[in-house]
């Protein structure tokens, strides 16, 4: 990367904040040594942790807040009264212009909420969506919307398959990333109006999207497609099932292998390939869900991950800005407003 | 069991019928040594496949059917041209007196369709749930509906809670099940008008059930609840999740296993914890899905199942008929219904 990149990280968001966050930083720096943080949060909690991490220190300005969002706080009130928390001037910072993109592991409907303020949506966006990384079969995929709209009409699944294929191309790398509409069959009668008219909408809009049609849950997993697209209520849901499911899983693993004097020594030797499976399937690698539709860069780490998954989420915000995600989002509406549309328009 | 139960077969319903259906129902025999079928099928094909199993033939009675209802069949059509197929004739078995249940693993949407029109629901019922059971850290619990009305009001999820807390106390054996409702989150803002008005009458109604409140996706393998109520397109794409994750743990596990030559030989030592494991994620032993709110017991088997999957779903349409589960829901609906109502009526 030529220039110096800037990221906000509000660092008294999430379950054990400062300390995750200062030391997620640090992790971020020796991947990322260009990167300079502006740290919004308590001072007398937050400087302790950075004098003792003497090379983060020096790509640390340190911005004094005394407010906090609390973590179960109504985003409506947070938006009203949370003006000097550390989290709205972290969001803030990105609006001005100081910070390229914002990292919180704090209230996500509050961040929402704020970030939406304060950014403002990209032209011809309606609503943000939360998108998140997973692990398929094949590789990775991206999922949206996980959880900012509970309900969603065709328009707004629409403008995610669109934000989703931007995002899976440039982050992704992926030169013609296919995109599925999460449904309960493959069949064009199934599912609700929403994912119907949306489906028909992909078909014949006129866009650069490669539109596979209705995927099942079982698909996620499978990869079967690179871009999962539903709506926030059914994407928050099905993520946070797959979690659960690989949770449960790891640990009837783990009580297979304390199952009997062999399973214990079969676990002695294939300790280093189990490792390599825990590495596999840890959510800390897909840690940082990105807020995509805002005029801004703001990722949302989990509330109870540690600094080596805040170092991910830092990692992801960076990867949007080096990438110029936002701006090539903002090409591709520009371009489908000026085309020549169909039968419907393209968006 | 004293008296004697009567289970109809759809031997044309699934991917591999009707050898694995024939094959299931002498698996199930072995179980449930006094049961007899009632076979529907086209007899040259199901015929052959009898001749081999002498002691299944003995507690068959076989019905030819020469017509068959398509995998893709459009349910509406199917339930209007399909009077003559082995589905139709299995489901008038049940509706007719001359069996206790019905069991397919053919088209859904179809058997849903059919078994509605002739099985009619039971009284206060305004639709019927898809319920089924699933692997927990603690054990089971039961999960409804999963995938038969894609969109649910307030009053849907209430009756559906009713139902599963019925199904649970019957079938699962449990003395007080928690009923939680599936949502993005637990606080009493979150998610759409249908939970939160069906979360505020399931806390004041004054019903038998154990209310725990919302439950967010990876509560559901964590089995934080004993009866987990969702709308029939969040339910769907839930459990369908769930699986392709256990499908994608188990190939990583195996590619893991394979890594390595200790790993190798890790594997040899911990086979037989692994076998076990492998069985305790293995779909089959959850397969057959319960239509809960008709009038007659039909249970839905995966299409893709093979006779081992098939003769579980046979066992869960005998569980529901040895343990009188439509009878004590009805006893339920009937008292709820006479019981004094508090601010809202109870159902």
């Amino acid at each position: 990367m030529s220039e110096r990149i800037t990221i906000a990280l509000d660092a008294m968001g999430g379950d054990r904040a400062p300390g995750i966050v200062v030391r997620g930083a640090e992790i971020a720096l020796q991947r990322h040594p260009d990167v300079h943080f502006l740290v919004f949060g308590v001072e007398d909690e937050v400087s302790p942790l950075l004098a003792k991490l003497p090379r983060l220190g020096k790509s640390v300005t340190l911005h004094h807040t005394s407010e906090v969002v609390a973590g179960d706080a109504k985003p409506s009130l947070a938006l009203r009264t949370g003006r000097q928390s550390s989290m709205r001037f972290a969001i803030d910072a990105v609006a001005e212009g100081r910070a390229d993109g914002v990292v919180s592991a704090g209230n996500t409907g509050a961040l929402m909420a704020m970030a939406k303020f304060a950014l403002k949506m990209l032209p011809g966006i309606d609503r943000p969506a939360i998108a998140s990384f997973f692990p398929t079969r094949r590789g990775e995929s991206v999922m949206l919307d996980l959880g900012a709209n509970v309900e969603c009409d065709a328009e707004n699944l629409v403008q995610f398959a669109l934000m989703g294929d931007v995002f899976a191309r440039t982050v992704l790398g992926l030169i013609e990333p296919t995109v599925g509409l999460l449904n309960v069959g493959s069949e064009d009668l199934k599912g609700n109006d929403a994912v119907r008219e949306a489906a028909a909408r992909l078909r014949e809009a006129i866009t650069p999207i490669h539109f596979y049609g209705f995927i099942e849950g079982d698909d996620i997993a499978a990869g079967t497609v690179d871009v999962v697209v539903t709506d926030g209520f059914t994407g928050n849901i099905a993520v946070k099932t797959a979690e659960g499911t690989v949770k449960l899983f790891g640990e009837f693993l783990e009580s297979a292998f304390r199952h009997s004097l062999p399973a214990r020594i079969g676990y002695l030797f294939a300790r280093g390939a189990l490792r390599k499976l825990r590495m596999r399937s840890d959510p800390r690698h897909y840690n940082g869900a990105i807020f995509l539709g805002l005029s801004g860069i703001a990722v949302k780490s989990h509330g109870s991950t540690d600094a080596f998954g805040f170092a991910n989420a830092i990692g992801v915000a960076i990867d949007m800005k080096v990438n110029g995600v936002l701006d090539k989002i903002r090409d591709e509406l520009a371009r489908l407003s000026e085309a020549p549309s169909a039968s419907e328009p393209a968006l």
